[in-house]
């Protein structure tokens, strides 16, 4: 079987299985330092060490050319913000503040010394707006350019998973949706000025969501990802972890007015279906999902439940709560 | 300019150059919660924690199809094992043990998820035989396989750098080089039975010097680094990170027995210039080197010293004292 058969959610289950069926045979001493508290499967890992109130996060994630973005559609500058604004959106999703990355890049050798100029000088902006740094990696010789970022997290409190959600919560997200995917179509169409366009401007730099994943945790919320794939695919994600199904309030998904206007006849899918918006998605029950939206910023919303349908289910309902039929879906690496 | 024209290391020094010049504007309260003990541009990195007694170490290796290893040479089982030990190896040289990895591949979508079945039995066997774990990753669609890994590592002594060798110093190595490069080149010639050869098995197996590096810890030895690009090369490096030159006598550079016997007329450039031979190159002055070969297995020797000579140059003497000329050079990822 090939892995396009299968799909990218077929293989992470699979490795999931592969990997946790063993336990390491030596080093027990050495584990006793630190306990996994989070493991493989959610936004990032989770450990903690025995007398200590810090938890690190760990997270990876990787773009590559001609898959993740091209030259027309992302500038080098922006691809080093992106490629770690993707790591820190995973930290922020459990509550946690980035600290330290390693950065591994894959390089044809025809590559120009001033692109990788501009890759660092973005990864540099964002680094130095969110306080992380870069402390190492790899760079090799690849007949395709591709930026890995290893991310690593602190959080002081207890991480926010994507496993706990409950049949009663409220679904809510903590900024407007589809603006990225609204700034790519603007630059695939060839139809935006790109300094002009705020659509443009959230594909290219993306501003994780790092101080609401600290608000959701001070305000006891207990479950949530980062919507990096479109939300009703992640929120389907969030539900087959939590073992749930859910329903999205079509009507009630925010979307920037700049997406709505150059958008009006599928804004929607845009926003339901569209990938790298970097908000994140969190679920509560009332009263504390009323304390999380007094301390968010404006533009969070709810804009669904939790159920106990199909676990993974996402019914999309529109205002008169008739069903939506699925427009689009959510991103497959491994799909044709 | 093209990277091909700048090579990988004086990329890597530009990149050195770039990071360090920022400061995190922001996050100063999360900064205090650690320090950066060894910086960008050893074999890892560490940070150490205010009350905490761990050091931990990051580093990241990437293996690209075609670049690093060929289905020909490097069936998918030890790949996993390589891509692991790889960097196993450069924890094992900063004297720790490695702790929680991440897994990135880049995978074609015709890939047989067999195979992968297979990269994750051979990183789960050498996970188990060093106590490490698999606590997450990421996969990625991409015309090239690569595989990314980006391990934490754990010390409790001080970590060796290499950027502390002083003149008068003498250099050892941990166990024999040119294994690998011997096993590689019986592959590529097809004149190995690949069951039957130690040096394929070095190649394919390699076995990263952990109890080795704490050993090192333990005898007081300050500075190490891995061998993985060639001895020569490698001390060539650990050289220049310390401001220092040395010397090598050719005739003491240890090489297992298959290896002379197999290449009468060549082991000995194999053992200076073969990569991936992952034992450990370190120095010490003479007291301590002598406390460190008593307490390391049969295998390690001393090879050479450390002068006041021009940085960075590594000269290789002959039994007779005759300068022997460079046969060949250390891996550099973006020459022609």
């Amino acid at each position: 079987m090939r892995i396009s058969d299968l799909g990218e959610f077929g293989l992470i289950e699979l490795v999931r299985q592969w990997t946790q069926s063993a336990e390491p045979e030596t080093g027990l001493a050495l584990q006793a330092q630190f306990r996994i508290a989070v493991p493989n499967g959610d936004d990032a890992a989770a450990i903690t060490f025995p007398d200590g109130p810090i938890t690190e996060l760990y997270t990876t994630d990787t773009m590559v050319d001609g898959v993740h973005f091209t030259a027309a559609t992302t500038p080098w500058r922006d691809l080093g913000w992106k490629a770690i604004a993707s790591n820190i959106s995973d930290v922020a999703a459990m509550g946690g503040d980035p600290a330290v990355a390693l950065i591994t890049l894959g390089l044809p050798p025809e590559t120009l010394v001033s692109d990788i100029q501009e890759l660092y000088l973005g990864m540099m902006d964002i680094c130095g707006e969110f306080g992380a740094q870069i402390i190492g990696g790899d760079m090799v010789r690849s007949p395709v350019a591709f930026v890995t970022v290893a991310l690593t997290g602190i959080a002081t409190g207890t991480p926010i998973v994507r496993t706990a959600a409950e049949p009663g919560h409220l679904v809510a997200v903590t900024g407007p949706v589809g603006g990225s995917a609204g700034g790519l179509r603007q630059l695939i169409d060839g139809c935006a000025n790109s300094s002009d366009s705020v659509l443009v401007l959230q594909h290219r730099r993306p501003y994780p969501h790092v101080a609401a994943g600290k608000t959701l945790v001070a305000a006891g919320v207990s479950s949530a990802m980062d919507v990096s794939d479109g939300l009703a695919d992640d929120l389907g994600k969030l539900c087959s972890a939590s073992g749930v199904g859910a329903t999205i309030f079509a009507h009630r998904v925010p979307a920037l007015p700049a997406l709505r206007s150059a958008f009006p006849g599928n804004w929607l899918d845009l926003a339901l279906y569209g990938g790298e918006d970097y908000v994140l998605l969190f679920t509560a029950p009332g009263d504390i999902m009323e304390l999380a939206l007094l301390a968010l910023p404006e533009g969070a919303a709810v804009v669904g439940e939790i159920t106990d349908g199909d676990k993974g289910v996402v019914t999309i309902l529109d205002e008169s709560g008739a069903s939506v039929p699925p427009a689009g879906a959510g991103w497959d690496h491994f799909a044709d």
